[in-house]
């Protein structure tokens, strides 16, 4: 397989600039105080339908563009943020759009899909969800834009790190959370080409931790079942074949339990005044291990990678007070 | 009475710039389609603290070190975000400060207050806060900040109009929440000094209603009892002898009911991906009934005056699921 280059990542960059939101980083002096650290938030919730999908799902489909192979229909599956992205990325290039969804998807996020002009389909579970989109991407006309396993999208996460770091300057390490990986294989390749010598850390849900058990095998593992977190942009049930190969490349990745992901959705809330998908607040607690490792200050970001929370979400986030528990690096 | 003029807000501006956060102006594409107006919204939420008492709080202290005459010790009473506006304003200028807080305040509000470095002193009422603030503002060398009927204050909180209109440009009418009444009495001096022309409109819980009622009696009126509202930064008891003169030049004040705060924090929160907190929320509310009775397309401006929200109060706003019902102009 041909690896991805930085070059990819500007391209990529170059051909979405005028669709996305060039998107703010924030800090906090209280909690770089508390951590004794530099830490920065790329804030992707602020992003165009609330999450660095629509990175991926712009990119894929300029590039068809770009090369007259404009697609007649674009179809795709996803319970989450996805589903809006592609639904947004199509509506900009007035090209059709249907999204197979689970009929569990919160209303919310079918409504907004629906809302960017894509046709949904609710299907009875994630398998059928699959099975829906495989099926139609088979048929002539049809093009499927995979959440992950994409070249093109994996291009397209990757100008989220790269627009930071041309902002900030050089990092000591960058954090972003594990679902299918395509942040992660984008932030890695963009990370590594600016600077070879920045960590690239991973946070992925110890309830599901398939991507660290793959890791540590060297081979691709599936979970089991769907899994019990509430980091529901990382309930993937298994990395891509593509992504696998720049996950490798990562310094570490992190299992986060799903206590500290409340913590943290609750004080990054609590501290930035932004909205935080609970499967954002993984790479803060993943931080928060790789600091206190450090012998010297260092200059992090994070990427919080969408801001879409719906209200049974926000009743699970907001149930037990974490706020009277000051953030310390170690505890 | 001799009025505060534009040229008092200019010159607040000046003399807070640097301590204070430019905050952001955000609009949502799909709210201004639903709605068919234009609506802006100036984020307080990401002032310094967290609310836009910052800059009322910023303005009093540097005025009295412009005119040599630094207070050995500030005091001031508050169950809130002034609260954290007074700690944070005196220890930009190294004062020691004393706040007055109901012991019933929020315990993330009691520590913000007290990690900006001011002493805090918890009291078994409102009354006690009350009676312990003006006991101690009689001390030599103790200065009161009060949190709204001050010049000084006034002069602030207009800033954040003024701030938003040199950005925007001149809008139709602007929005903003009535507690004791700083905020709306700057912001009618800012905007009407700008511009004659421009609407300034209030909005108050209709729980809280003792502004309204005040305006329809020509006489200050005070609240029975503290009064039952999710709009926190809105439950003071009166409005005071100066910001009086300035709400009799406003062109309306709505009264706003629990269910319609409730349904605009959800769903600002939603679309804005920003930290909302209920008594902005009301602004929303009193614009959509404002925007239902024009004839032609406006383009408005709301502040967003904090976005400070503990574990309690986030119960309270998602208990319910508002967000199935997408915001109409005319419901």
């Amino acid at each position: 397989m041909k690896l991805l280059k930085i070059e990819d990542i500007i391209n990529a960059g170059n051909r979405i600039e005028k669709l996305i939101n060039k998107t703010p980083i924030y800090t906090s002096a209280l909690l770089n105080k508390w951590m004794g650290h530099e830490i920065y938030f790329k804030a992707e919730c602020m992003q165009k339908v609330g999450a660095f999908k629509a990175r991926g799902a712009a990119n894929s489909i300029a590039f068809l563009m770009e090369n007259g192979k404009k697609p007649k229909h674009i179809v795709a599956n996803s319970s989450g943020n996805h589903a809006q992205a592609v639904a947004w990325a199509a509506s900009q290039f007035n090209i059709p759009s249907t999204i197979y969804m689970p009929a569990y998807s919160s209303k919310i996020k079918i409504q907004a899909t629906q809302s960017y002009g894509a046709k949904t389909v609710l299907c009875n579970s994630r398998v059928e969800t699959d099975d829906n989109v495989k099926s139609a991407a088979s048929e002539e006309g049809n093009y499927w834009l995979h959440p992950f396993n994409s070249e093109l999208v994996i291009a397209g996460q990757g100008t989220a790190a790269y627009e930071a770091i041309n902002e900030l300057g050089q990092v000591d390490a960058i954090f972003a959370p594990c679902g299918g990986g395509g942040l992660l294989s984008g932030t890695v390749i963009a990370s590594h080409g600016l600077n070879p010598k920045t960590r690239v850390i991973g946070a992925e849900p110890l309830n599901a931790n398939d991507a660290a058990r793959s890791l540590r095998a060297n081979s691709i593992l599936n979970l089991d079942s769907v899994p019990d977190t509430l980091a529901d942009g990382a309930m993937t049930m298994s990395v891509g074949s593509i992504t696998f190969e720049y996950l490798k490349k990562l310094d570490d990745m992190y299992e986060i339990d799903e206590q500290s992901i409340v913590y943290w959705t609750q004080w990054l809330t609590h501290l930035l005044k932004i909205s935080i998908e609970p499967t954002s607040a993984m790479s803060m607690e993943a931080a928060r291990l790789w600091l206190k490792k450090q012998t010297t200050p260092k200059k992090i970001l994070i990427i919080i990678s969408g801001g879409n929370i719906d209200q049974e979400m926000q009743m699970k986030i907001w149930k037990e007070n974490m706020l009277e528990q000051l953030p310390q690096l170690i505890n």
